[in-house]
């Protein structure tokens, strides 16, 4: 459970003991189905925005890494729903590197309703580093490193890792 | 309007008269939204399906195109929602090629809830030529051509040219 | 044009003159397509969030119109694709209501890339009021005159009014 | 592996050995991102059409689930991915019900390029049955007995069943 935040903190990526990194995302009108919840699949997509966000404050941006010539590619995915969550609902998405070995990275996840603390989903995602052909390949040292840090980001600086989205401020 | 179809013909994919191609398509649950609506971005989605329907059975398919150095870009889009469609129904899409000029194209679309011929909606959509790098250019003439054809598929036998198996359906 | 915003600013949902109101999105992995681009129906899935956002700043946000038993669906939507925006691009969706009438509005759209103010799409989506049933009815008149205020948010206080933790945000 | 199916045969949906249901989709453009590749959050989606399809097939459709007051809905997903589909590819979903118990049932997938039988993912996913209000409740006999079956569909008449999407035929 995340601790109550101090009263008017409102950083939606928020960096919590034990290398979580918290990513709040509103749910839209277009993630829910006819069931008026959240369709499961967008689950994979918000852990994705929240994976994204945390390589990002770890110094080892997506963007970067394509840049670079070394793309991270989904090999498994796995996901357990709790709790649903409708539109408008803020999710908390808490994320944190799980593993990194040479050419292999997993990635941990709780998805929290925001304002109760409620646990809405758990899941794990595993990828492996692929060249600019889609070749499997040993992770660059640079990213390799970034991902391992001491599992937690290695500088957060909300303002320049600018969260765009956040539906909170 | 379409005729009703015989009992029992199935053909998701029929030419009309007057150069409509008729495609048919189900709605998926993820499609759907909490008013128990096909979420209205979808409908985008239904027709570039239909129009790439189109487009094959016009010989110019859109993968050919792309490994030929053409694409077609969407410059512009409009709909018109007239009635909504729920989850598990079937849409025909009923679409032609508008107009064909050296740079650019447009479709025309009419969807239809496929069972009783009610009118869900209309569009239409523009596009551009783009070469490889994103610039507009002339489209290329086996291109254009096969879009004109005289607004109908040029061949369109699709029991047949399935049965060929032909590596680029 | 937006004016550049100072350094250091990084609030995602700015209220500018002439009554629009400034969203900031950040682009998605899922959100983009094999031309390495947003594909072109995510643009109205962001025109609906940008949306969201102006309604809940106008005092009549969507969760409460359907909780009051009035929705406003879509019935129309047209955009025009100037420009392409990549993955991680940060997307800024200025939004006004273009026009309120008894049983419709109407909101107007301007996409620009958030880093130079790059014109990427402009688009209009027109809505009808509808019951819990789906008919469309007269629009309630605290909805009709939250939408019109003058064109612009009546109170629009988003640190404050997420320091305040209001069950709706 | 699929064994060949005799020239001219084009169904998409088919019964094989074992109770593996197998339903072939098409890969939209809207699917697929920046890497060229379909979006590893549409195989759930591809997953659920596929499900969708094998229940029709067993006398247990969704819809008529959801009109007799039990949904089942998504308790949790996983998926393994081997490959990667690109845009207008067609992926056979071979799909099996796992186990069924008075609670919950479970799904097994093998999603293959169609062409060349290549395995391309492999997941599973577990739901519970619950009612119009969303509690878990026992699964209703009709609905129970539909799945269980012998693991295959009890009725399957291609026709009525009819495969809207249907890309191959």
């Amino acid at each position: 459970m995340t601790p109550p935040e101090p009263a008017g903190s409102a950083d939606p990526a928020v960096l919590q003991s034990g290398g979580w990194f918290d990513w709040v995302i509103r749910v839209r009108y277009s993630e829910t189905d006819a069931q008026r919840i959240v369709h499961h699949a967008n689950y994979l997509v918000y852990m994705e925005e929240a994976r994204t966000e945390l390589v990002r404050a770890l110094g080892v941006p997506y963007k970067e890494m394509e840049e670079r010539g070394c793309s991270i590619v989904v090999a498994g995915a796995e996901c357990s729903f709790r709790a649903s969550a409708v539109f408008d609902d803020l999710i908390r998405v808490r994320t944190r590197v799980e593993r990194v070995r040479s050419r292999e990275v997993s990635f941990q996840f709780r998805l929290e309703d925001a304002q109760n603390g409620r646990l809405l989903a758990e899941g794990r995602t595993r990828h492996v580093f692929v060249d600019g052909s889609g070749k499997v390949i040993t992770g660059p040292e640079w990213i390799v490193r970034g991902l391992q840090g001491d599992g937690r980001p290695r500088r957060f600086q909300h303002r320049e890792s600018f969260a765009s989205r956040d539906p909170v401020r």
